[in-house]
C-alpha cells in the first residue's frame, strides 16, 4: 500500500530528462543543409555511435546500475530488486540514428528508462523485481540494411553469425565494426532469461496523436515491414545514337517501379499500405549514357498481413512487366521482412489505465514504424507508449521535435508501468 | 596530274593504324564488370587523359609535326605545306572518353589523322597547304558537364573564362585541372586563322550503317543536343509513418520525369526525338527515408529545331505538373544546348564522291551524337566520315568495336579528302 500511495504522486524530473536528451543529441550533430537546423547523424557502430554509447553507459554507472553487454553489442543496465531470482522488468529502445535524424527517435526510450531509475533512486524506492534499462544495436537498419538487428538477435529471430556477416556500403561488416569499437560483449544471445515485462516509450513519428490532440498513444502493435533491394541489369549505351527500341534502360526500369510503388498506395487496394523507394542509384550515372545498371530499395508497410502479402505479390508481378518493357533483368533481395505484431493485451491495458490514472488524454494506435518492442514481444510481454511529435510528427529529419512536456508525459506513464509490474511476483 | 595518279593508288597502313588504336586504348584501361571486357576510362583532364595526350604528342613529333597547344588545352600538330601563308587543312577529333568507353570513339579521328600524315611521309608527298592533326579537350562532357568544350571554345561559341569555371562533381575546375596537368597552352582562342577545311572520321555509334550494309556514312549534319540538370527539392521523412499525402517525395518526382521523358519518344509527336535520363541521384538515399532531394539529367536530341523546341517546352510544362503532384520544387539548369548543324554541301559532296571513287558503299546520314566537327563547322567548311560499328553500333561501352577493315575504309576516305583539299589554292 505504501508503494501504491507513493506512486500516485511520483513524477519524473522533466528538466533532467530534457537535459540528457540534449546532451546525447550533441554527439553526431551536423549542420543540415536542407532544413538549416542542426541534425543528428549517429549511424550504428560508427565512432559517433561509440561516443554516444560511452556517454549513456557512464550515466548508467553513475545511477548505480550494473552494466553488461551481449555478443551483438546490446547494452543492459540493471537496478537490483529486493527478491533475488525474479525476472527483471526491462525498459529500452536504441540510440543509433539514421543519417538525417533528430534527438528523440529511440533516445527518449533509453534516457527515459534512465530517468525512471534516477527517479526511483531520488525517492529511495526499491522494487521486488530488478529493473533493467537497455539499448539495442542498429535498430534503424540505416547502415547495415536490417532494422531492429540487435533486438532481433536478442530475441532469437536473427542468428548471430548472420548478423555479424551483414555489411554496409563500404563492405564493412557488423562483426568487424563491433570488434573495432570494442562493443563485442560476452552475454549470450538469444537472451537466456526472459524479462517479466518490456516497456518502450517512443515518439510517434507520425501525425495522428497531434491531429487528434492526444497526449499519449497506447500502442496496440506494429505494422508489418518488408524491405526489398532491387537490382536492375540493363546495358549502357550512347544516349545520342541508340534508338529507344535497342535500349535496355535501367533508369527507366527503376523509374517505372518507383511510380508503381506510389500508385499502389494511392489506389487503396492494398489496405493501409505505405511504400517508399528510399534508395535509387544508377550506373554509370553520366548525362549522355543510357544507364546499364540500377539499384533501388522498396520499403513496404502494412498493418494487415493478407493485404501486405497481396501487395508484395502484385509488385513482384509488375517487375516482370518492367523486365519485358525495358529489356532489363531484375532481381530482388528481401533485406527485411517482419510480420505485424500485436502487443500483449494485459500490457496494452496497463499502459491505457496508467495514462488514464495520470489524467493524460490517450488513444489506441498501431505503430507505423518498426521498434525493438516488436522483437522483444516474441519472448516477453511488451508494451509501448507513444508521445506526439510536432510538424505532422516528422521524424528521420532534423525537424523531429517533441516538447519537454510531451516527453514528461510519456516517461511518467513509463515510470508507473514499471512500478506496477516490478512489484508483481 | 602526278599527284592525282598517285592518290588513286594511295592507301593508309591499316596495321599501323590498328596498332596505334590498340596502344592508346591501353591507357586508362579497366576491367568492366558489366561486360567482362576491358574498357577504357580516360575522362578529360585526368591523369589518364594526360598520359594519353603525352603518347599522341610523342607520335606527332616522331612524324615530324610541329605541335602547339591553345589556352583550353586543344593540341594542333602541323605538317608544313609548300606554299607559306595558305590556311591549313585540319583533321581532328578527341581522345578523352566517357567512364565506360571503347577504343574508337574520337581516337579513330585523331590517330586516323596521324596515319594520314604518316602515309604522306612514307610516300614523300608534299601538299600546298599545311595539314594539321588536332585533338580537342573534353569532347565528351562526361566530367565537366559540357560536351564539345574544347572545340566550342576554339570556334568561339563558349568563352574561355566560362570554360575555366566549369567544375566536376568534386568541385575541381577546368582551369585548375588544365594547370595541374600542364595543359594550359599559349595559342589564342578563338582560333585566329580559320582552317581551309576540317575533316573528322568517327565511328557511327549507331546501328544504321551496319543494318544497311554500308561501309561509309557521308555525314550531312549533327542533330540538336540539349542537356538539363534537374534539381528536385522535397522533404525527407520517415518511410513507415508519413502518410503519402504529407510527403514531398523527391524520388517519386524524379521517377515521373524519367518515365515521361521516355514516353515522349515513344509517342513520336516530337519527331525523331531521343531522350535519356543518364544521371539519377537521391538524398539521403536510405531505405527507410522518403528522399528529400534528387538530381537528374535529361539528354534530348533531335535533328529538327522546331520539334526540339516543342519537346523542351512540353517537358518543362510537365515539370510543373510534377511539382503540383508531389509537392516538390523543381529547377532546371541547361548545361548544353547546341543547334542542329548542316555541313558544307561541298564538303559533303567531296566525302561522297571520294567514297564512290574508292569503291566503298556509302549513304548520307545525320549524326546522332555531337562531334567537334559540329563546332568547327561554325568557322570553317567541315565534313565527317562515319564507319559502321558492330553490335548495333553500341558505343560509350566497352563492347564498342569496329573492324580493322572498317577503320581502313574510313581513313582512306579521310586521306583522299585531305589530298584533294590540301592542293587547292
Amino acid at each position: 500500500m505504501t508503494l501504491t500511495r507513493t506512486t500516485q504522486e511520483l513524477g519524473v524530473d522533466a528538466a533532467r530528462l530534457w537535459d540528457s536528451l540534449s546532451t546525447l543529441g550533441r554527439i553526431g550533430a551536423y549542420p543540415d543543409e536542407a532544413t538549416g537546423l542542426t541534425g543528428v547523424r549517429r549511424l550504428a557502430l560508427t565512432d559517433a555511435d561509440r561516443a554516444g554509447r560511452d556517454l549513456v553507459v557512464d550515466w548508467f554507472r553513475a545511477a548505480g546500475l550494473e552494466v553488461r553487454q551481449d555478443r551483438i553489442g546490446n547494452v543492459f543496465a540493471r537496478r537490483a530488486g529486493t527478491e533475488p531470482g525474479l525476472a527483471p522488468v526491462m525498459v529500452g529502445s536504441h540510440i543509433d540514428s539514421v543519417a538525417t535524424a533528430g534527438r528523440f527517435d529511440g533516445c527518449l526510450g533509453v534516457l527515459g528508462g534512465l530517468e525512471v531509475v534516477r527517479t526511483l533512486n531520488d525517492h529511495g524506492i526499491s522494487t521486488r523485481r530488478p529493473v533493467e534499462v537497455c539499448f539495442f544495436t542498429e535498430e534503424e537498419g540505416a547502415r547495415f540494411g536490417t532494422d531492429m538487428l540487435g533486438s532481433a538477435v536478442a530475441a532469437g529471430r536473427i542468428g548471430l553469425e548472420e548478423a555479424y556477416a551483414l555489411t554496409d556500403r563500404d563492405g564493412l561488416s557488423v562483426g568487424a565494426e563491433l570488434e573495432r569499437l570494442d562493443q563485442l560483449g560476452t552475454t549470450a544471445v538469444p537472451m537466456s532469461t526472459r524479462p517479466y515485462a518490456y516497456f518502450e516509450c517512443h515518439v510517434e513519428q507520425g501525425p495522428i496523436l497531434a491531429d487528434n490532440g492526444r497526449r499519449i498513444g497506447v500502442v496496440t502493435g506494429v505494422q508489418a515491414i518488408n524491405w526489398w533491394e532491387v537490382t536492375i541489369e540493363g546495358r549502357s549505351a550512347h544516349a545520342g545514337t541508340t534508338p529507344q527500341r535497342l535500349r535496355r534502360n535501367a533508369s527507366l526500369a527503376a523509374a517505372l517501379i518507383t511510380v508503381r510503388a506510389e500508385e499502389m498506395v494511392d489506389s487503396g487496394r492494398w489496405g493501409a499500405l505505405l511504400s517508399t523507394v528510399g534508395r535509387l542509384e544508377v550506373r554509370p550515372n553520366l548525362v549522355n549514357i543510357v544507364p546499364g545498371a540500377a539499384l533501388l530499395t522498396v520499403d513496404l508497410r502494412n498493418p494487415d498481413t493478407a493485404a501486405m502479402d497481396r501487395a508484395r505479390a502484385d509488385l513482384r508481378a509488375y517487375l516482370t512487366e518492367v523486365e519485358e518493357r525495358t529489356g532489363t533483368r531484375i532481381s530482388v533481395k528481401e533485406t527485411a521482412h517482419t510480420a505485424p505484431v500485436a502487443f500483449d493485451p494485459g500490457m496494452v491495458d496497463l499502459v491505457e489505465s496508467t495514462a488514464e490514472r495520470l489524467g493524460l488524454s490517450h488513444e489506441r494506435i498501431i505503430s507505423g514504424a518498426g521498434h525493438d518492442a516488436g522483437e522483444i514481444a516474441a519472448v516477453a510481454p511488451a508494451g509501448m507508449i507513444f508521445i506526439p511529435g510536432m510538424y505532422e510528427g516528422i521524424s528521420h529529419n532534423p525537424r523531429e521535435y517533441s516538447t519537454p512536456e510531451a516527453c514528461e508525459d510519456g516517461i511518467n506513464v513509463l515510470l508507473h508501468c514499471v512500478l506496477a509490474t516490478s512489484d508483481q511476483s
